[in-house]
């Protein structure tokens, strides 16, 4: 069982290499299977259609992006404030941009899901399940704002990440300092508001 | 030339569609010319290269979403607040989404983009371009914030666009809530800074 969990993870970690190198259209079972060096037919057993192979991507990028305990422990001992929230943007910024074909490949999944209608299902559910799991930490951890403010940084910084990973507008301002922007501009003085998504158990962010 | 310049535009439209229809790794010479219907070589007479047929779009994209005259005359007879800048954003949004193929075909671009650096040439003239332009009107019009204040606004709606127009987290705001509370905290109570990108000639949004 451990087993395949971890076949099935390596899987994955080769189809995100295909899909680096060559884009959505390149993803195929043979190409993952090419790329894990495994026999043909392995990538199939694991994922049953190409919607499956692609949405798997998806979940292993989530999974790939999750913070590290110690870091999050540091930061939960600190007080609830902007400069704290700052602090866990910038985490989220370091484990993406640390792994930028990560970040780009969410981006293609999610242009690729357009033309796929049973990718965006698969695809729909990890992304608003890690904006849920957002929402309940942002709250429970007490940071400034709520499921508003969660939604506008989610916005503001995908945008940013667009901008960092792709071809830039070339703006010229320091990254680091646009999400200070953000953060203070976004989420100061915001009385919380209700959401949809409602805090439950403490996810990690 | 004028027909030269028709044909070209033609070109791009069916590249364009192409794209839309099966991601940047369909788009050839040839798949262009069936779509366009015309004969074989035909696209390649007037784009020498993939990366100068990849690099045609965006600036075609561009062009698509110029903004009607009408429509800048009305906004340009207002006096500068924040409401007009609002207002500006979301004639932004009603072009970009009212052509999704368009502004989704400029997110695949720039991630088409990181594989090939040639086109990362082409595409980032065009955005830099479009940037520069953005500000310099913004600055002309007499909005509030400066060059510091549109690089946030654009990172923010790219975002926006992105989660409007492809697999969403579905946090349940309303879109032109979520535009009016950025422009309003983005560019509320700022001084202009200076940027890299001055102000020139006042070209459109």
């Amino acid at each position: 069982m451990a087993r395949n969990v971890q076949r099935r993870a390596a899987l994955a970690d080769a189809g995100l290499r295909v899909l680096a190198a060559t884009g959505a259209r390149g993803l195929t079972h043979r190409a993952v299977d090419a790329e894990a060096g495994v026999p043909v037919g392995t990538a199939s057993n694991y994922f049953r259609s190409r919607d499956a192979l692609l949405g798997a991507l998806g979940e292993r990028i989530m999974e790939r992006f999750t913070p590290d305990e110690e870091v999050l422990t540091a930061l939960a001992a600190r007080e609830p404030s902007l400069e704290l929230l700052a602090d866990y943007v910038r985490y989220v910024v370091e484990r993406t941009t640390r792994q930028p074909e990560l970040t780009r490949a969410l981006f293609e999944l999610r242009l690729e899901a357009v033309r796929r209608p049973a990718l965006a299902r698969i695809l729909g559910d990890t992304l608003r399940r890690g904006y849920r799991d957002d929402v309940a930490f942002h709250v429970n951890a007490g940071l400034p704002g709520g499921a508003f403010e969660v939604a506008l940084l989610h916005y503001a910084m995908d945008g940013l990440l667009l901008d960092l990973l792709t071809t830039s507008v070339d703006a010229g301002f320091d990254a680091d300092e646009v999400l200070s922007a953000f953060v203070s501009r976004l989420a100061a003085g915001v009385t919380p508001r209700p959401g949809r998504a409602q805090p439950g158990r403490i996810p990690t962010p």
